[in-house]
């Protein structure tokens, strides 16, 4: 049952504690152990145990963090469940695609789940890798936050079941989550700098559209190291040019 | 959602009203509607319907049955949920053998369900045609029956997805080798002009680097666009603070 040990399940702003029991329940039966809470209303709580009905082991364990960064910030692949179609398209996975990706390989990943009414707001899905959409019918798509868990739990404990595939070559380390987060500070700080986002008045989504292509490119540490020092040029040869100027404009 | 009308549930002894409000709102999740119910403890209750979460039609259709018999009289094909090993082998299924078997035949099927702590007894469990196994944790094998459901309901919608899927929306045009060269020159040259190339004598593998980067992105068209936006942001911010220049260096 260690198959699964790489991977989070990370439960974002919960507000009924039954649904954290169910969830944890729903963790163990499908051999899963790592459960980290963000903000949710109320935790410990009685119903939370009664619903999880013996998988006490998973909610002693969960940490309980005060914000998403806290939760993934050491994660190599974040993927976030979304009912919703969005208007910028992410990349998607269907259950089983993500069980495939994630049971098979050994990066430390972190499965997202939002809010009971309202789900993962834009910035959190912003910080995903994938988006997570469960098949369903579409004239009531949305499904409880502990079954959509049991569901891709399900997914994840058949996929982990199968064979490992011949080990792929060792890869270099992937950037985490935090690594990240510093690196698109870095890049809309520079962008700034250069009047790239200033000029066209529509910083928020290009970010968007910035973060949406280096999320898809899951980007190695060093990798990381080479964009930022690229972000670091540019702001050291804006330094030099302007410390040389002599204040015509 | 007319593709599984033929499938009843059928929930057996069900202790907890909210686990009956639970399975409704994962029937309608996906796209099943008929539901019985034998001999419920608490039925209608509020908070099977608070579970629901709006599968109030599901409720309101339930067939509430004195007995197992009644509840599967007109059924050609019962499928019993199990979470044991049983010590005369009966034909086993599997979720996604079961959905496969019950999605593409119009037989009438029941697909039954036990009491939260004892399951079906035997002489519920010998009506069936197919016994039903979800695999799962050995250590803690124990579904909660409306979890149970999810998954099983989840494999039927699946395979009553025999029409094709609903076409991808279409993609954004990827950028074509020649688009994809021109930026890489257009980094090449932006990048000597920040002296990132230049400081660092190692253009050729830098550059081997960033076209690994870029290429397994897969990048649209539109993107390579708002990269070579940035690009040109850059050369003309370092333009107008050269051409601001007095000279000394």
């Amino acid at each position: 049952m260690k198959r699964l040990a790489h991977v989070r399940i990370v439960l974002v702003g919960t507000t009924h504690p039954g649904n954290i029991g169910a969830a944890a329940r729903a963790m163990k039966n499908m051999g899963l152990s790592d459960l980290a809470l963000v903000a949710p209303k109320v935790f410990p709580s009685g119903e939370a145990t009664a619903r999880a009905s013996g998988a006490d082991d998973i909610l002693a364990g969960a940490k309980v963090c005060a914000s998403l960064e806290e939760a993934i910030a050491d994660r190599e692949l974040v993927i976030g469940a979304s009912a919703r179609l969005r208007a910028i398209p992410w990349p998607q996975l269907d259950p089983r695609e993500c069980a495939g990706m994630v049971a098979q390989s050994p990066v430390k990943t972190a499965l997202l789940f939002g809010r009971e009414h309202s789900g993962l707001d834009n910035a959190e899905l912003e910080r995903c890798h994938y988006l997570l959409h469960i098949p369903c019918n579409p004239g009531f798509s949305s499904l409880n936050v502990a079954a959509a868990l049991q569901v891709v739990a399900y997914e994840l404990f058949l996929a982990a079941q199968t064979e490992p595939q011949a080990l792929q070559e060792p890869m270099s380390p992937l950037a985490t989550a935090e690594q990240m987060e510093s690196f698109y500070q870095h890049l809309d700080t520079a962008l700034h700098e250069v009047r790239f986002l200033h000029e066209k008045k529509s910083s928020p989504s290009l970010m968007r559209r910035l973060r949406r292509i280096f999320n898809r490119v899951r980007l190695e540490q060093k990798e990381i190291h080479i964009l930022r020092g690229i972000l670091t040029a540019v702001q050291l040869q804006l330094k030099r040019q302007g410390s040389s100027t002599c204040g015509k404009n």
